[in-house]
């Protein structure tokens, strides 16, 4: 099998290091993978892979033309790698990819061109690193009603939850540190804005439910107005915060978003600094659960290499996910939230079950109501921080 | 696909009831399968099946005889079904089982049996139900040097111990319970003795390391001594009690053993009733858990559907595992163990860090000492009960 990697960033090289150590072993067991090609964009700038022989382009046609099998694509580019992706299908290459933004925003498109094009399209990579759930999830939901589906996506924002709650730090201070540390990018937005978050969950419930969600469907509130009085607030409740990504389907419609959560359920509540954390509910049996490394060089291409050995191995079916179903969005789902904000609004004023003023803020919780009420509710009031109440309290 | 079923006990009813309810949706996504047969010892039994058209026989030559491809073992014999699973191999049928038994004590000749005879060789359901842990891991093998894996792999032990544990109750109590609600077999000496724990132990790790480990060579100390007295004295610790198989592979040698063990650990202490949980841990990642159910009808029958449609997937690699590593098993970790006993021998005395005695029993806490050593130790001592301590204490 010839391969072309497009992107040779932390998970280029780590994808790269393992075919280089395991390259024996892999033979040994009749899986032959070559790397033909490898498309950057600064053709200057020193790249120290192991093997020393490997080609380098800045010109993607020259992936394009080349006569590879399966291309990786390790970019973080959203349409230009889209547009890549879709030349690349239609010229007879399977994809493997580690861009979950690329997935979530074209996931029907790129899997029906997979299925019309007969290459395939694998994406283990771009939900929750290491942790096999995709390619088991695919397989389960012809068997098993899946209805529920949650997790911790996103290694930055849970880093940051968790250092907050065990040091009693601020947002500002543990951002700064995160940032130091190479666990946060310079410009984090997508990250504790909840973005990256709704990508994998609009991935995983798709898979599951087998129905289009598209993204601007989503409900998604992060974590960058967290303050120290909202743990504060949560522990009085022996509550821990984190941003779940949850969503489930019953009496066929679909409640879905991300939102920070409080929580004492011990899966997630003791899901610490950058690791990731699924829960799966279905018909057959109560749930499973899987924890693990979120990110990373080798914790990525190691879903990467998961991918390319089922591609080795020629299944019949190409590709998995078709969208058969149709549900619509509703979050009609009752819940009490939990709010901080500086101002009440009338609208808020009916909602509130429980006040408690400190300084400035006002912290509320709210009585049972759905999501889309307390989006109503919320209305333009600024500098707020909101997080479901998944306890009893 | 036509399959016929060996046995039609729980899991045998759990998958005709999956595959009776799900035929539409299966059939709609080109997932064909149909129930020629199913194999069952009494005749004369009534049974209940979704499909009133199915048919029973009490002769393995019928469906050694028919048209089927693939053939399901959910009996618990271990010679008379290997036996036959030999002869349906070689008769060019794919084998899907869910007994544990055969697959720990024949891995090696089933598999290479299965590559003879170009048969699918398929297992998950021998390992903790419903959590997909088997196929991932017999892929992850080729591009990841696993080098530790543990799990809770029996859930009846532990209900046991969980329940002992909450509920401040004595064994022979909660044993007598689980027994009443279906959790614990009438003999249920193969769970809480340990074997069945073994048994799964051997085959993750034989897959993990890629190496044979014979169960002889496996140390497996149950739970059928335990008492009330152990947890008070492991919670004076701080610590839970519960059954973990576990296995390491470092300097090319292995320790392998399933015994109690004293933990801290929240991933492991928080797992309750009949439950399961597994840690793998490799060179790529420092690790990756999963939990669920790890029996129960349709829980069981789920796993031996992600084996179906593998097959019907037509993998191009019929078998994955292969013994192509030799190790020694040689159990030369040192680690601290807990011991209660009546006598303590002289082999004995030179090992212990503290002791404790409460009328009768003395409750022992041994310096750092390999396993080998322990047992060596331990000699002929009678009524005891011993746990590895996991913790620094």
């Amino acid at each position: 099998m010839k391969i072309a990697i497009m992107g040779f960033g932390t998970v280029g090289t780590g994808l790269e290091e393992i075919l280089y150590k395991k390259k024996k072993d892999l033979l040994k067991n009749n899986f032959d993978i070559k790397i033909e090609r490898i498309l950057i964009k600064n053709k200057y700038k020193e790249r120290n892979p192991h093997d020393k022989t490997l080609i380098f382009t800045d010109n993607f046609d020259e992936i394009l033309n080349s006569p590879v099998d399966t291309v990786i694509d390790v970019t973080s580019n959203l349409e230009e790698t889209y547009e890549r992706i879709v030349k690349l299908m239609k010229s007879g290459k399977n994809i493997v990819t580690a861009n979950k933004a690329v997935v979530s925003k074209y996931f029907e498109d790129l899997n029906d061109l997979a299925r019309e094009n007969k290459v395939y399209f694998a994406y283990e990579a771009s939900v929750a690193g290491a942790i096999p759930i995709i390619h088991p999830l695919m397989e389960e939901v012809f068997f098993n009603d899946i209805y529920e589906i949650s997790g911790i996506l996103n290694g930055t924002s849970n880093y940051i939850l968790s250092k907050m709650e065990r040091e009693g730090l601020d947002y500002d201070e543990v951002l700064k540190e995160a940032q130091e540390l190479g666990y946060a990018e310079a410009d984090p937005s997508a990250d504790v804005g909840g973005l990256d978050a709704m990508r994998k969950i609009r991935i995983l419930s798709s898979l599951a439910y087998r129905a289009k969600i598209s993204e601007d469907e989503i409900f998604t509130f992060g974590i960058n107005t967290v303050k120290k009085s909202d743990f504060d607030f949560a522990k009085d409740l022996g509550c821990s915060i984190r941003l779940l990504g949850k969503s489930s389907l019953s009496d066929g419609k679909i409640n879905i978003s991300v939102m920070p959560r409080f929580l004492r359920d011990d899966f997630f509540a003791n899901t610490f600094d950058g690791t990731n954390a699924i829960k799966v509910h279905g018909e057959n049996f109560k749930s499973y659960e899987l924890k693990g490394p979120g990110a990373g060089k080798l914790e990525t291409a190691d879903a990467i290499m998961r991918d390319l050995l089922r591609i080795l191995a020629k299944r019949e079916i190409k590709t998995f996910y078709h969208a058969e179903n149709s549900y619509p969005v509703e979050n009609n789902l009752e819940k009490k939230y939990y709010l901080r904000c500086q101002k009440v609004s009338d609208d808020l004023k009916n909602l509130i079950l429980s006040e408690k003023i400190v300084g400035e803020d006002h912290h509320l919780i709210t009585k049972n109501l759905n999501l889309e009420k307390l989006i109503h509710a919320l209305g333009d009031l600024e500098s707020i921080f909101i997080a479901e109440i998944e306890e009893e309290i």
